[in-house]
């Protein structure tokens, strides 16, 4: 099995500006994902996936690989599913992990057990989830418990939040998906792993920067 | 409108034990949860409501009365809705809010906030909840989104968790549901307030509470 983790950077996010530049813990967001991928001694190659030439130095630097997509598929209209297609049609391999360098609270530990799983599990698709122990409710209509009578939490069945983390697809069932005009991130038999409300914390604005530079001593320890 | 604050602290709590009584930022979760609600300055009363007589003490130095629940009430198979139902059987009021102590991160403007959304608002039950703008999953099935397509996160209609930070009951329909032998935690009409992220964190164990202290600073300024 080939196995590639593929950390996807764009410059031109919108709500905290070069997001993946921003420093936590003495190193950029990106750089901190390229290390941990590394550490994990599980993949055979990692990439750094952008539409911006800044990250390749920095990519080559960590002694990563760069793969620089078109423009087009760095914009705000264009989906993961587009990028990781063209991705997977340059870089052929097994399995496909999506690194995602705005959850720095994954650990290396983290990425290892999801690789594990992978490994194990007979599925296509693999997504890192925060169980939700508390009733859930969408749309004013409870998803998990019911107005008819008050549970107490610990008897819920948690919702399972998807925080992209960290993502694995099969490279073949993807393609396939991809070349029949079908939906490509959900093909095949989808799978589900938890991972701690922590390593799912996932950075998308100031505030969500700010707790996990306060969280980050809690993680990986002072 | 009479409105009362109720501050339930049970002494037996099994993950954590003594969890009302963990310091953070120099105080008890519950004494941090009295000051909150007399802060608010919104509150007719502010009560403690517990089965063990130690907390007695504690509020009555904080200025806060005290509500001695029966023992059989504060055990792991009592409900919320049964120790409310007792307390308001003894304390008549417009609404009752139920501030949890266990939520430390709950500031008094979020106090204040939701007191002014029940006072604005014809609904029966107020309950805090946090907005989850990802994708989820119950029972391996999609909640807020389907497999067919892939959605950006920003597109979804969030999941509402329901946190119990604070939560707004009115009395004369909770009771009425009591007596009637219905569910009264959501009798009549129920709304959904949002709280941040970090207001809605929920202390359950001694990694919640390593989160909580980390995140003090960010909430409250250093």
């Amino acid at each position: 099995m080939t196995l590639i983790a593929m950390i996807p950077a764009r410059m031109g996010s919108q709500r905290l500006p070069k997001k993946n530049l921003l420093e936590i813990a003495g190193a950029p967001l990106i750089v901190h994902a390229i290390r941990k991928c590394q550490a994990s001694g599980l993949f055979d190659e990692v990439w750094v996936n952008s539409e911006h030439p800044d990250f390749g130095p920095i990519a080559e630097r960590e002694g990563a690989r760069f793969h620089r997509r078109p423009e087009a598929l760095g914009d705000n209209n264009a989906t993961s599913e587009q990028f990781v297609a063209e991705f997977l049609e340059h870089h052929d391999c097994s399995f496909l992990f999506q690194v995602h360098s705005i959850a720095p609270l994954l650990t290396v530990t983290d990425v290892k057990s999801f690789v594990e799983r992978v490994q194990q599990d007979d599925c296509d698709a693999l997504m890192s989830v925060v169980e939700e122990n508390l009733e859930c409710v969408f749309n004013g209509e409870p998803v998990n418990f019911t107005f008819a009578s008050k549970t107490n939490s610990q008897d819920l069945i948690p919702v399972q939040r998807i925080v992209w983390a960290i993502t694995a697809w099969r490279c073949a069932t993807f393609l396939s998906a991809i070349r029949a005009g079908q939906c490509a991130t959900y093909a095949g038999r989808v799978a589900f792993k938890p991972v701690s409300r922590m390593a799912g914390h996932v950075i998308k604005t100031e505030e969500d920067l700010d707790i996990a530079r306060a969280l980050w001593n809690v993680v990986h320890g002072t």
